[in-house]
């Protein structure tokens, strides 16, 4: 069966072989985008998302523009040391040609999902505030969602914008609990697992070689994701694959290990942004979402590689 | 050469151990122990300090109470739902016949390290608090230790107190991170080895049988001790090796790998108590301290019996 999804994206350079990887996989029915701030601001974020369902003639799927700033902490960091002002690596893109749709991707969420119950996916692979907002206009739509899974957080490793904090939950930490408490089900896709999943030089070398409009992109703006990668990580080119994980877990879930645990987001000081597994129920009654803790790294490449060069 | 060492100790099952490991190693040369509040109050810790020397003839080894209440933090946890109230297991032990020294703990502390300049390795394996007013009182003693080897925090495992923070931290964030950040060499022997070291029943029952103060002690005061382990672990009867494996290092520190990071201490909120590493220096600067990261569990319990059996 078909699953019908709405990625929430803020791209993004990772997001942008996200994207494509979904549209390009006969499994997944990409029933709109909703864009926000988070790698770059939220009127540049809109625009690239336009620009990626156009990249391969998905100009149907819709595109919603969500929120510019967090919740409550004020707008300060965003993604653009590592994903370009433009949030496509400064190659500075044409304008899309599509237009956004005039709803809220707040509200495009509800109405996407009121009517289609039990069906709708959601897949946030930016800061959680469009979700956040949804559930609170339309908290009838935690009982129905098919799932929601993320791209964010962190159990077992540093963080990649603080020492403790992975950026998609940094960037909004305050609506991030919001999501992780709903009592949805849920997966977090986090540093866990992304970060055990290198693209190499030589990987990408391969991808490139197909020479079709999403391999061609990411060969433009990939250099300085790469770079952001070496400087901080040491990676010499390679790179972690953290959006394009969340998808392939959409497409192939028995790869990644779960482990099903209440995940609770400091909203506050130095932490911000953390997010802390409670094992022993020490911080109260939460819902418990699934954490994904290790994964078959060369199957998810596989699986990457053979839909991005078909 | 024979190692000078102080332990500041808050007595404490596993520090009674801890004790006994270091008072039968001729390594070591046990120059004092001071007491702090932690696993039990103030007044009841520096009592079992004058015990745990007494226990085996080392009256000479001279005690000095110290803090009974954090530095900035108010007196809230205490161990004594794993330690008991009495901090040995809830057994009733007779009184001391010794008297504690007239000087505050951190005063001895100072006196000891000014006398023997460069000889005294310092062995916490409490909350911090004594340690942190004797910098604070003589900064000097930063350049004149000859090591500061404590028991606590974690940087890989989740907490033992609250989802991110070992107990002796937490019970006085600030002294931690006072402690962490004052320049002098540290190692750290945190949750990251000392829940890898687990004295299983069969262990026990075979150290029991050397039927000696220190093993007949052990008997007597473990089972809460085990009790708790088994209740928030699922252990079973055994138990993990946390101040034993700070003297283990200092006997054998071949036997642990160290990693060399900057460690704070978030003193705030949620997650106060939490040892954070700074692997980026995203934190700004701050002196790196040696952490353990990883141990050789089975030679650790084969020393530790070795030592308690002879």
């Amino acid at each position: 069966m078909v699953k019908k999804i709405i990625i929430d994206t803020d791209p993004g350079i990772d997001d942008a072989t996200a994207i494509s990887l979904a549209l390009r996989s006969p499994e997944l029915e990409v029933i709109g985008l909703t864009s926000v701030f988070g790698n770059a601001k939220g009127e540049v974020t809109a625009q690239n998302a336009l620009r990626l369902v156009e990249l391969e003639g998905h100009d149907s799927v819709p595109v919603a523009r969500g929120s510019d700033v967090p919740l409550i902490i004020p707008l300060e960091a965003l993604g653009t040391m590592v994903h370009g002002e433009d949030g496509m690596g400064n190659t500075n893109p044409p304008p899309p040609k599509g237009k956004l749709l005039d709803a809220h991707a707040a509200e495009f969420i509800i109405q996407m999902i009121r009517s289609n119950p039990g069906k709708v996916t959601l897949v946030p692979i930016g800061p959680l505030t469009n979700i956040a907002l949804a559930l609170k206009l339309d908290p009838g739509i935690v009982g129905l969602v098919d799932e929601v899974v993320l791209m964010g957080g962190t159990l077992s490793c540093p963080g990649n914008i603080s020492p403790v904090a992975e950026a998609n939950i940094y960037h909004d930490p305050h609506a991030a609990d919001l999501v992780l408490r709903a009592g949805w089900p849920l997966v977090m896709v986090g540093l866990d697992v992304t970060q055990e999943v290198f693209m190499t030089r030589a990987y990408l070398d391969e991808i490139y070689q197909a020479d079709n409009p999403a391999t061609n992109l990411m060969r433009k703006i990939l250099p300085i994701y790469q770079k952001f990668h070496d400087g901080f990580f040491g990676l010499g080119g390679d790179i972690h694959t953290h959006d394009p994980s969340a998808i392939v877990y959409l497409l192939a879930p028995h790869l990644f290990h779960t482990q099903s645990v209440a995940v609770f987001v400091e909203t506050e000081g130095r932490c911000m942004g953390q997010t802390v597994a409670d094992w022993h129920h020490q911080w109260g009654d939460r819902p418990e979402v699934k954490v994904c803790m290790n994964v078959q790294a060369n199957e998810v490449l596989a699986l990457i590689k053979e839909r991005l060069v078909k």
